[in-house]
């Protein structure tokens, strides 16, 4: 890569300058929402961008912090969003990548406990995780409900059906010091079409967090362990030779910056350029994790380049 | 009071000590779970400790963070217990004094959205601050639900009910800026009597701060306000004449720092004497907030001082 485009720090780019970017990378991390789609809709040309990377033969991965889909429900939306070519082993979401963890790396001897959709559940029954199937009475409360003493995980994701019983539930499990503490990821919030907000994973692990005076192990971004994840399971794959597209500063940004990858915000989404820019003048140096190494208005700013490439 | 009593920090006092500093004090300020009762049981002796003291013509206030009672089931309460005399202006609970905060403090013009028990609504309707009932179809969610904009505050208190729906409205409410965010007090937890635990409000609070990027406005202990609410209420409430006592170091001994009071902890509840010897030995200045003047073993330890003065 020539001097100019290594210049660190939200370098907008364009042309020739993402064309040589193409050229130096041989993988590439792709955050979804708010990068390749927003909802049920692809970005437009976003489509065209990873099919023809993979097409292109650069490897193509997806890290997601949602939680909510098992991946075979994510390999139909790809298709069905024109994304062809997607393949299961291509998608690292948070709760994939948390079965894994429950299973290969802490080898949990128990029973987890989910808060979460059932994306979770689907992902532990493949990986054969054991976890606690709810069965609770109507009329259950922290005080007259049971507690089995086989739990030896909390698994917090994005739960709609969370209540306070679920929270007091954990918490009780969460007295065992052998019991782990896990969070597929710690997103704060999600937007919604019309100005409304979703509460992201961060705010029911906070609320855990606060009541056990313990801290989760968030397995997904900004967390090294999904990019552990993918580099354990296909070779070759050299940080230096990757390039992180996201679309959250505080995620994305710092995931690629955690694992040493290049990074790329892209304008379709959360984090806006001024952000980036407030991060990359800031004086504190934690700070600087946050800033792109480029930012694109859109995925879709790849197209000219892989013309040129022809 | 004499040079040996008023040395500062966890000094365990009896008999005389105790008469010392009940001849110097006129007015007491307790703290209800883990001091003068546990649950449905009064703490040994300390329905004759309260009686006595309002006897001898002292200020006595309650003040609790627990925000899921209406005062008027407080004095019932009192009552059963053994506790006689004690009446409902003396009560200075986190749901009484929210109320009294929205409408003449904060002022508010508009609903509050409430997330809390009976005990809030009830105060908020006996103070006349209009709140918004929930009348939420079963299939409601985030996506559909109904979201009214004449709400401009929230106020969080234990809930036992809470659900994700709730998490996610109010993170809607707080959105606009003039929207007030309050919570009844910031509580961690609270000890069941089987080990378990119940999650306090500051786990919801939490949630709800990471969900919107805002701090809430505490209205409970430590904040000083209920000590506000007292002198505004009662004449000649010097703090140099109170004395706090309180089970929590966190929360009953901090609310006594802060408002200039000299503080008892009673190691009937949760907090030991340990812990307020490492909070004495500590190096970091913001911890000796935490420490108490004095320390017993129950407020019933009160009495013999009690027969001395007779």
């Amino acid at each position: 890569m020539d001097g100019a485009i290594g210049l660190k720090g939200c370098r907008k780019i364009r042309g020739s300058q993402i064309r040589h970017l193409l050229e130096a990378k041989d993988f590439f991390l792709f955050d979804c929402d708010g990068v390749i789609w927003h909802g049920e809709k692809a970005i437009t040309g976003a489509p065209n961008v990873v099919n023809t990377l993979i097409k292109q033969g650069k490897g193509v991965f997806f890290v997601t912090n949602n939680s909510t889909r098992p991946r075979e429900n994510y390999v139909h939306k790809f298709c069905r969003l024109g994304f062809t070519n997607v393949n299961q082993e291509q998608i690292f979401s948070s709760s994939y990548c948390s079965a894994i963890y429950l299973r290969d790396v802490a080898k949990v001897q128990g029973k987890v406990f989910v808060i979460g959709c059932e994306g979770i559940r689907n992902e532990l029954r493949e990986a054969n995780v054991p976890y606690l199937e709810e069965v609770d009475e109507p009329d259950a409360t922290i005080y007259n409900c049971a507690l089995p003493t086989d739990v030896k995980a909390v698994l917090v994701g994005h739960d709609d059906q969370f209540t306070f019983l679920k929270l007091a539930k954990a918490s009780c499990f969460l007295k065992d010091p052998d019991c782990l503490f896990l969070a597929t990821d710690n997103d704060p919030w999600h937007p919604l079409k019309d100005g409304r907000i979703l509460p992201g994973s961060g705010c029911l692990t906070a609320a855990l967090e606060v009541a056990t005076g313990r801290k989760a192990t968030i397995i997904g971004k900004p967390s090294r362990f999904m990019f552990e994840c993918i580099s354990s399971q296909f070779t070759g794959v050299d940080p230096a030779q990757c390039l992180m597209v996201g679309d959250r500063l505080e995620t994305d940004m710092l995931f690629g910056s955690n694992c040493g990858l290049e990074t790329m915000l892209t304008l379709t989404g959360i984090s806006q350029m001024e952000e980036a820019e407030e991060y990359s003048r800031s004086e504190q140096s934690n700070e600087q994790c946050f800033v792109p190494d480029y930012v694109v208005d859109t995925i879709a700013d790849f197209l000219p380049a892989f013309e040129e490439l022809d």
